[in-house]
Order: C-alpha cells, then sequence, then structure tokens
C-alpha cells in the first residue's frame, strides 16, 4: 500500500522507442511538470546498460516511479514484455505490466493473430486506448497511426479488436537512404498536387515495386520535374498504405493519430478517398493511457 | 572500309553494368575463345577512369576494337548513350551507337513513354533483340527478365514495343540489408513451400506493405518458422511481380531470361499462375544480341 501511494503521488511516463525516447513527469494532479526527448532508443543502450539509463530519467525528472511503454519490452529492451493478445482494453495492459524492479513497470504491447494473419505492436497501444479513455476516440472506432510503421486498428466496446500494420515509413526511408531513387528523394515531403497525384495513382492501380521504377524513370526522361519526387513518392506510397487500410470495416469518420508532420500527409490522403479524418496528437493520446494504466497499479 | 574489316576480324564485347562487368573476346566466326567477370562495374571507375579501365580490358583479352553495354552508357558512365525510344531493335541499336572512341563503340539503353507511365532500360535490351535474333523468343513473344530491375517486355514484328520494370530485386536487398526485416533475410531463397505459399499470398491479396511486416510478426509470435522468411519473403516479392507482369497483354508462353539463379524462381512463380514458361540463359542471348549489332557496323 506504501507503493501505491507513491504512484499516486506522481511517476514518470516513458515512451521508449527504438530509436528516441520521451519522458515526462505526471503529478498527481495528472499534470505534466516536466519533460524531455533524446536519442537514446534501446539501440543504444549497452548490455546491462538499462538500470543506468533508468537512473539516468530519475536525475532528470525526480525519484518518482518509472511506467516505461515502447520497445523498451521488447526481445531487444529491458525486460521482454509479453504481448497481451487481442482483444485487450486498458485493464488487459495494466494486469500484464512486468517489473524489473520494485518501482518500475514496463507496458507490455499487444499482438493479433487470426484470419491467416499475425501482428504485434508496442507503444501504440498506449496512444489508441489512451484516445479513448479521454473521449477523443470512438469506442467503435477506427484508427489510422502513422509512423515507421503504420498501424489500422479497429476498437469495439473500447477495447483493441484487431489491427494490421503497414511498412510505409521504413519503405520510404529505405528508398531515401539506400535506393536508386535516393538523390530523387532528399528533397522535403509536401501536400501539394504531385502528393496527390502519387495517391490517386496508387489508389487507382496496384503497382508499387512498379511505379517505384517509374518515378526514376520519368525523371529520367522529363516526363516529371525532380522536385516532385519525394512528394509524389511519399503520396504512392501512403496512398497504397490507406488502399490496404480502406478495405477494413470502417466506421464513418477515421481518427488519424500520431505526430503532427504525419498525420497530416495521411489525412490528405484519406481526403482523396472521400473519408473523412480527425487528427489527433499521439502524445497527447500516450498521457491519457498511461495516467489510465498507472491508475491501475496498487 | 579498313575499319569495318577489323571488327570482322573480331571485337570484345562487354556487358558493364553498374556493380560488374563481364567482357568476351569475339572471334571472325563468332566463337568466344575468352571471357573475363569482375567487380569493376561503373560505380568503381574514378572520374576521367574509363580509358584506363578500356586498355586493362585490351590487356585482358586483345587489342580489338569493344562494342560495350549496358549502365555504361548512363549519365553515370562513359559516355552517355541516349536512349533509343520504343519500338526499337536492332537496327534501331546499331544506328545509335556513341562513339568515345573510334575503336569503342557504345549501345545505347531504351525507353518507353505512353500510357501515363515511363520506362527505361539499360543492357537489357541487348539480350532481348538477342533471344529473337537467335530464334529463342518468338518475334511477337512476351519476356521476364529478372534481376535488380525486373523488365516485362512485349515484342511486335521482332521489335521491343513496350515494356514495364519492377523494382522487385533491389527491394529485396534493401530489406535483406538495412529492414527490420534483417535479421530473418540471411538465410538463402529456395524454390520450396514457403515461397510458394508467399507467390500465392501476393497473387490472392494487394498487401505487399503490410505483408512485409506480418511476416516479423508471424516469426515473433511463432506462427512461422525464422528458416521460412527469406524464401516466403522472396515469393511475396516476386509473386507480386508476376501478378504486374500478369496484366500484360500476354503470349500462351512467357519466356524468362536472365542468370539461372534468378530465372528459376520466377518460372516457379509463374508456373503457380498455370502459366507456361522457358528459361533462357541471358549470356547467351547477350553474345547472340551484341553479335548482331557487330555486324552491322561498316
Amino acid at each position: 500500500m506504501g507503493e501505491a501511494m507513491r504512484w499516486m503521488d506522481g511517476f514518470i511516463a516513458v515512451d521508449w522507442g527504438t530509436t528516441n525516447r520521451r519522458g515526462y513527469r505526471i503529478d498527481s494532479s495528472g499534470e505534466c511538470p516536466g519533460e524531455f526527448e533524446d536519442g537514446k532508443g534501446i539501440l543504444s543502450v549497452p548490455s546491462g546498460g538499462f538500470p543506468a539509463a533508468v537512473a539516468e530519467i530519475r536525475e532528470r525528472l525526480g525519484d518518482h516511479p518509472l511506467l516505461l511503454a515502447g520497445m523498451i519490452g521488447s526481445n531487444r529492451g529491458w525486460v521482454e514484455a509479453p504481448y497481451v493478445p487481442c482483444p485487450g482494453g486498458i485493464d488487459e495492459l495494466a494486469a500484464a505490466l512486468v517489473w524489473p524492479g520494485e518501482r518500475e513497470a514496463i507496458v507490455p504491447g499487444m499482438s493479433y493473430v487470426g484470419q491467416g494473419r499475425a501482428d504485434v505492436m508496442r507503444g501504440e497501444e498506449v496512444q489508441l486506448l489512451g484516445g479513448v479513455a479521454s473521449g477523443l476516440v470512438d469506442p467503435e472506432g477506427f484508427v489510422c497511426h502513422p509512423g515507421t510503421h503504420n498501424k489500422w486498428a479497429l476498437l469495439r466496446h473500447g477495447k483493441l479488436q484487431t489491427f494490421g500494420t503497414v511498412m510505409t515509413g521504413e519503405l520510404f526511408n529505405l528508398l531515401k537512404e539506400h535506393s536508386i531513387l535516393c538523390d530523387l528523394l532528399q528533397g522535403p515531403v509536401e501536400v501539394n498536387d504531385a502528393f496527390r497525384q502519387g495517391v490517386r495513382d496508387a489508389m487507382e492501380r496496384e503497382l508499387l515495386p512498379a511505379s517505384l521504377f517509374g518515378i526514376r524513370a520519368a525523371v529520367l526522361l522529363g516526363q516529371k520535374p525532380k522536385e516532385d519526387a519525394p512528394s509524389y513518392t511519399s503520396g504512392l506510397l501512403i496512398g497504397t498504405d490507406v488502399r490496404i487500410g480502406l478495405t477494413w470495416p470502417l466506421t464513418a469518420q477515421i481518427a488519424v493519430m500520431g505526430r503532427p508532420e504525419l498525420t497530416r500527409l495521411y489525412a490528405a490522403a484519406i481526403a482523396e478517398s472521400g473519408r473523412e479524418t480527425i487528427e489527433l496528437d499521439g502524445e497527447r493520446c500516450f498521457l491519457a493511457g498511461i495516467g489510465e494504466i498507472a491508475k491501475r497499479i496498487s
């Protein structure tokens, strides 16, 4: 009970990803008087280095209990937190916390197996369920959560029912950093005519790996301005992603959750299909979700 | 005329790609008494270094005229040889040779613009048209030419009518070398049940960027053996490629041309669709095509 009292006094929430982490000091009233973000994702922490990495977080935000979410619970993280299977909600996540120490808890990811496919997530579940808890997301809604790996998530009775991952962000990064298209993809991605054309091309034709090479050919042959390539390529990839997402059972409105620079692109792409979207800030949803989990620690 | 005589006495043919080159001594009877392959692709040749790289070829194969094909004619090569537009055949290639010196000729690549798309090739045109010239490919046929960038090519009256490129090989390499799937993709690719399942999954559903992440999830959740991942992933990518190719106007039989380790995979994937294939060795077709071009030099 002393331990529970300490959580009610406030805690530190960390969204700890592969390449970045964000820490938040949450006080007893749920406010966030301090936070930081840095590049110390799990891959930068040496073997056995997590206790030190955690101590460093407490040096920055105070000596409080820690609630950690994201890839920190993967097999490359501190302690592996087994996936909670769908359907599941905040209660199921709170019941499956993994405790590396008495004052540190790791939120598990979630998994889906069925319909001939398998999928996993770590981190997005806190945001998705936090969105529901804070009233921003319909408990029967459908959410698009772009990132390195975009998640399409279906909610039922406020729990995560099923979801599907599309490797869009990672494919764009691979093409930009290592492919034959890399010299064409260094410019900014904008929601412009080239982006919308990429979205429409992707929605009309099933030709992604063909269309990609066509970008280079079109520039070489003077059929497309080189400056259009980043936006067009992004449109093509996101359009393919949206085409896949729209094969799901749909609610009237699609919530697009995540970092604003990405939700903007997806909302524009979904709009090309004539669907309505609402953009939600992923950080706000994360804080709502992690707060709900903390309430259940006793 | 003295120059023409010298070509009739024999020449050196080089298939000079981005990362590799193959040289062949062709004698006056069309036989090939000497050849070599090395890693001196165009990207390894320093600026201004092509005369030295060519001299080195003559040191190996003798002091003969050189006929060069492939990326050597690109804007990263020795001298840029502008694309010959479709439709075009051996005569059009021979008429558009570019001469960096009196005894060195570069074969241009080919381009296609139409139907709202653009495409280019450099090197495959010699093989495709060589296949026709040697009677191995139907002058009205349809050819699949796998490589880093697979080409689907439609022939009419023995000329290249149109073609489309699919970035399959490059996508597989990007995933193998740089993606979240890289640790799963290091093993060998075999034509086995996992490969065929990947092909069938790709043909049934339009979900490539979703299915890719699903491979990782399926292994993590114990739904798929890790050893199957390379073959399944290859099947998924090649199946997507074949699905795109089979939307083209088809002849009864599809010629699959190229390196045997790749034509084997594509032939197996095309067979899943119930189509007949014939596998053709790309090197043999290259020698036939380059010989036809040399005959037209006068």
